[in-house]
């Protein structure tokens, strides 16, 4: 009788595919291997030359769609060809300067699991798809979950295609250039169920000394872009009375902002955050009174009310500040999405694969949003976090230990195989 | 019996020196005339040649100090050439997008007083000097005021020739291309009194229906650098209770200067001010708890004692947030300058020319910084200021109307009189 495929996890072939895709964009720093992979870039064509060569020699039979989203199907003998697929991946861009397990571990993690699923020569009810989206970071077309959005059937691609960039470039041209506008359908929307592993970015794996973490939601993100208009004067002869000073509303907000976060915080046991990451001041002289000021504030919750509460605090903060101050401002919410719960099914897979594989397991949501959120609206979605060390991501120390890594594809495999067996 | 000299300004004159002097350096913008002459640039090498042209057609002697400040000499037959001379002027170089009379006024003011002084033939006891001061605003190599703190020798012009600009061009470099590095001396210790005219900037005078203000104390100056560390991390990661924002503590901050600035001002009477103009978040994104903040703030009063006051709440400030939000703070406070009163004599002087000429004036302390407050600590000084349409300065809004203009030279013409028969 063969081994059970999650012993037949190879961590040493999965270092060096995420060693190998690390150099790719990579970037030199102090504190560590860094790389820059903006979708479209030679970077990102590097890299995804590598996953198409990686699939290809696994036996997975390579597809891509219009916005670049690159599936390998391993339908081995005996499977229904028609059976709803089990989909696993992540994605392969970077934030600048971004760290090299954030991606591809879910990405090559997916594949080394396939590989071992084929060597262990598992009898599988139904094909499985590994899976990398076009750019989940959303630094260079859109604010991210591209691949995921478009193979969810959420937007069409070709509203995605005529995307610039800051130069003027559209995703489509970049595409081209690369040689990854495909013609091929990627339909999540068609998947039996879909798995993504994914580093932490936080400490409570740590914490917990905990091998892996299964996600029970995704918070839901609002982000709002708040204008404030005074008048700018002379720091010297505008009298204290008789300014409209934008920096300092812009403050009060700030401090309100990070109020209410941190009383919705106490009472859902810190699963609402809210952050003013964006402050802007015009003209921005030390003697001029400042006339304008920009915020960008993000507001991500397990429970959208809890953000519509934060939106409602903001709103009323405005209001007073309009009557108080004089100011006036605009309020623009262009970013929203909601809290998504993970699959129950996933969630009792990853936690009996864990079981299985003798790692220890830990219940968690995730505060960072990641494509699984576009995917488990269409079909029954899991997420799995393995530990980061010091909670360091988007940054090149970001880190996961090798043997952290192969711990976490085991239990990806024996999840895999739970869902492709059923 | 001749006229005497106020009524000899000859205000169409005064028009148009002003008028070519504002097509030096000149930005075609929607709102006005404005210019942008930047100390040691071409278009202030055409300004200052148009200068000396004008100072010499008028007869005066031309003298260019190291740091480029220009004097011209009045010194008519029967005047004792070792007799202190009065001296009056301003500065040419503007902001970038400034308006065309803050500087030229008092330079061309000054020229016109001479002229008209002159065409009235009046016998002088005294010398006069005309002079423009090298980079008052303090845009392109120091803080301001480079010319009058040579001319008073509080700093050597070695030291100001070496600064560099953005680009590390240095002031000695920029002058010399532009024929402006001379070899006089030019020192504001010898003069008997100094005498500036220049526009208000506010709207007192406007709102007293005043044709002149004649200035009690410029304000003094503090500025101070704030830098704040707190830590970035994951807008969706880091959970409330876990993060040390940089920019919540910051806008405490702001909030705190602002309620101390109207504190004081509603005890003595508006003159004291504080301001944020700059405040900078690092990283600066959306998803990012900011890091790192930095703020420059700007304080003034008539009263030393108050700025102190406001300096001992930030530094309160300042380790209440290091206690309670564990940030990290620095502070430098590279500007200091006591507030200063106009000498009895000059105020006087301008008073009495006033009723003389029959021009409303009223008394009033600068919240703007002149070269003034560097003169008036080594001679007795006077400053005059002439209304400003709308308070609107720094910007190519900025107005004052041909006959005001005119009125106020008239009493600079009268006050100089006064001084220099005296």
């Amino acid at each position: 009788m063969s081994l059970p495929a999650w012993e037949a996890v190879d961590g040493e072939r999965l270092q060096e595919n995420i060693e190998v895709n690390g150099q790719f964009g990579h970037v030199e720093t102090e504190s560590g291997r860094g790389r820059t992979v903006l979708p479209g870039t030679f970077a990102n064509k590097q890299a995804r030359e590598y996953l198409v060569e990686q699939l290809r020699l696994a036996g997975l039979e390579v597809r891509i769609d219009p916005v670049g989203t690159i599936a390998g199907r391993y339908e081995p003998r005996g499977v229904d060809p028609d059976a709803a697929p089990v989909a696993a991946g992540s994605h392969l861009d970077s934030v600048p300067y971004g760290g090299i397990f954030d991606g591809p571990l879910g990405v090559y993690g997916a594949l080394e699991a396939v590989r071992a699923i084929n060597r262990a020569d598992v009898d599988l009810a139904r094909p499985i798809e590994v899976v990398s989206f076009t750019e989940e970071e959303g630094v260079r077309f859109t604010n991210g979950t591209l691949g995921s959005l478009v193979a969810s059937r959420k937007v069409e691609p070709e509203a995605m295609l005529a995307r610039t960039d800051d130069s003027g470039e559209t995703l489509g041209s970049a595409l081209e250039q690369i040689g990854f506008a495909g013609e091929d359908d990627i339909d999540a929307t068609t998947w039996d169920a879909w798995l993504e592993l994914h580093v932490e970015q936080g400490e409570q794996l740590t914490d917990a000394d905990a091998a892996v973490g299964i996600v029970s939601s995704i918070a839901g993100i609002i982000r709002c872009k708040i204008e404030i208009d005074g008048r700018s004067s002379h720091s010297g002869t505008a009298w204290m009375d008789d300014r409209t000073d934008a920096l300092v509303a812009a403050s009060e907000l700030v401090t309100t902002v990070e109020r209410k976060g941190r009383e919705l915080a106490a009472r859902d046991g810190g699963e609402t955050v809210a952050t003013v990451g964006e402050l802007e001041v015009d003209p921005g002289a030390v003697n001029v009174v400042p006339g304008h000021a920009t915020l960008r504030i993000d507001i991500r919750s397990t429970t959208y009310a809890n953000m519509n509460s934060i939106m409602s605090s903001i709103e009323a903060e405005l209001t007073r500040l309009e009557a108080k101050r004089d100011v006036e401002t605009t309020l623009d919410r262009p970013y929203d999405i909601r809290p998504i719960r993970m699959s129950d099914r996933c969630r009792v897979g990853f936690a009996d694969a864990a079981e299985t594989v003798g790692a220890r397991g830990i219940s968690l949501h995730s505060g960072a949003g990641h494509d699984t959120m576009r995917i488990a609206d269409v079909t029954d979605g899991g997420l799995l976090f393995a530990p980061s060390e010091r909670g360091i991501s988007h940054n090149p120390e970001e880190w996961t230990k090798w043997s952290d890594c192969t711990d976490a594809v085991r239990v990806l495999t024996d999840a895999l195989v739970r869902l492709a067996t059923e």
